[in-house]
């Protein structure tokens, strides 16, 4: 078997959240925003629109452009840090019945911004296990709906989308997953975290700081910490498998701050142009931003038969890694 | 490659709470508890006590049995429906972090109280893909910090626990999983929720009823499907591979209630004999209860080697399936 992405397909909400609205509200401008982080505008999604929702859009345009019936997918999974409940039922649950997916299975994974990195390695191993065939990974955010509009260290970063993949037996001619290499540096978990809601800070009886209900961040932290991961991830991957980076194709990082990824690729002395981007436009979309990115190289006709891709994610966990991909 | 549970270990809380004590908190009695349910008490975590904590206990004590240095773990994968922060970051951080696992990643699984069966498809599946070699799947839960104490609906039915099983090429002589199936009931999600916490119900900034932070079920109808669920999981997974559910040597359940369990003996015309249950001892421990049965089974010498087992999960999602293992 050569397990691979058989079909992409991703979603954005339409509202457009540009630096300059966003510097009306919070003391910030879109020149700052620009120059540390390289984001020029993010995607907000509604009020009542959630993470099952923009997963349903994306995986039912991969079902469709792969066109297959909903109930021939066996598996849902959704890589989620902003799932419609917490912690049940799973958006993947919500996701299974809204696709149709009547003979489905669907859990959620949380890896923070790692999330689909993983989840397209689990969903390879599970075909590789030989219990299912076909398995649709989306990774799914609206991040604006936990954010701290009054914290302008972190209520930049972030946008909402979606972005989805169908991975089952492509044959040798497929987007092949070749390696997945999974980490995570949990001694620094305090970093990047959403306090609330779990069991350790109780929503109730007694209500917390509202600001623990929102992303909370140490971004000196994350930032030497997400270099750091983007170099050891790419140097592992390439290691195990006998490549050199600089005969990678694309390096598809997950789209946080084109800074991180800038000095990431210095570091490796890696030409920048390697390294996908595409955060200017959407921001900081957590497990969404891997297969957005991977849908736009597509559409825009960047990726050939043959190239070698590799993803790199990074995030809450602290959490790391990336898959190796023959396109 | 042949992929099983080569350790187990579980690891519940010592402070016990029985019915006699709970008919004192709610409008209850040991009768009606034990009538409808087979429960007779279950266990209790301190206030200081998280899911991790008692993951890192279990997890900890099959690296030992198996003579393991921390480091030769790939993958640290908990399956919570009460994990330490929700969702980020992950509960598996903190366990990686916990053992020492300082080469290994980590992820949460959240399918409800299916957690483990699938996680440990998901492992399995990771093996099998050639990227890992050994990976700890971890069912943990503190429910009872996510439970409305005013309910006896629901207060009278959960408990606390972890279970652990560490997975890898166990070569033929080991206990193999054989085959998994992996379902979901998204149309019944809102059957067995904790609605606040995630997005739809969102913690601040007006706080919303403290008891949207707990469980809340219709028992009904999750009676029904769990009865559904244990049926077509075992027929399925006898049908798949040729067994004749006669020949199961024991079906673990996931441990909710007794009487669900023998709805679903009745119904497949088997022995409850076939069907272990320790339920009275530790209520519905969620995504642990099916290793804590297993670990038990063992210690008790219940089980030998050849013989077949298979797992039925079903819970939030809602979801269910089940492992076929030879032991
Ligand atoms: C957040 C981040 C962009 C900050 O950039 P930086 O160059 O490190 O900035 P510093 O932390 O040195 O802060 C410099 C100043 O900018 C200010 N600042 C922060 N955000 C600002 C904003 N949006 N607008 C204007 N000023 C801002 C700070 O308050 C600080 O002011 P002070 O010096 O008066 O205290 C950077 O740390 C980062 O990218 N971290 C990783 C974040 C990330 O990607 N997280 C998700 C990973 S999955
Ligand atoms: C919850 C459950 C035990 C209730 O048993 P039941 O036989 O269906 O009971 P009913 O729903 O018919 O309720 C009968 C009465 O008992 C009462 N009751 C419920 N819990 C009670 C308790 N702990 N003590 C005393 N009375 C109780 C109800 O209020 C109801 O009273 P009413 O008739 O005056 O309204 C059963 O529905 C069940 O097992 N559901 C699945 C739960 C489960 O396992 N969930 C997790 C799956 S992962």
């Amino acid at each position: 078997m050569t397990i691979g992405i058989s079909e992409l397909s991703s979603y954005v909400p339409p509202r457009i959240l540009s630096n300059e609205e966003l510097s009306k509200q919070v003391d910030t401008s879109d020149e700052w925003i620009q120059s540390h982080t390289g984001i020029r505008e993010r995607r907000i999604s509604d009020d009542g629109t959630f993470a099952s929702d923009l997963a349903i859009v994306a995986g039912s345009e991969v079902l469709k452009r792969r066109g297959l019936d909903p109930g021939d997918v066996d598996l849902v999974l959704v890589a989620t840090s902003s799932p419609d409940y917490n912690p049940f039922p799973s958006t993947a649950s919500l996701v299974q019945e809204g696709l149709g997916c009547k003979n489905a299975g669907a859990f959620d994974l949380q890896a923070g911004c790692s999330g689909f990195v993983y989840g397209l390695e689990s969903a390879k191993g599970m075909v590789a296990g030989g219990s299912m065939k076909r398995i649709l990974v989306i990774g799914s955010e609206v991040l604006s709906k936990i954010t701290n509009w009054k914290d302008r260290n972190t209520c930049v970063l972030f946008g909402d989308g979606a972005g989805a993949a169908l991975v089952e037996d492509t044959g040798p001619e497929g987007h092949v997953i070749l390696d997945s290499w999974l980490k995570s540096k949990g001694s620094d978990a305090g970093a990047l975290t959403r306090e609330a809601g779990g069991t350790r800070v109780p929503g109730a009886p007694e209500s917390p700081d509202p600001r623990k209900f929102t992303i909370s961040m140490n971004g000196k932290k994350v930032y030497l910490f997400a270099v750091d991961a983007i170099v050891r991830t790419i140097k592992a991957l390439c290691e195990r498998n006998g490549n050199a980076p600089e005969e990678l194709d694309w390096i598809v990082p997950h789209q946080a701050n084109a800074r991180i990824i800038e000095a990431a690729a210095a570091r490796l002395k890696l030409p920048i142009e390697k390294f996908f981007m595409n955060l200017d436009r959407f921001a900081n979309t957590s497990a969404a931003s891997i297969p957005i990115a991977l849908e736009e190289m597509r559409e825009r006709s960047l990726l050939s038969p043959g190239q070698t891709l590799l993803t790199v994610g990074f995030g809450a966990g602290l959490s790391y890694g990336g898959n190796l991909i023959r396109w």
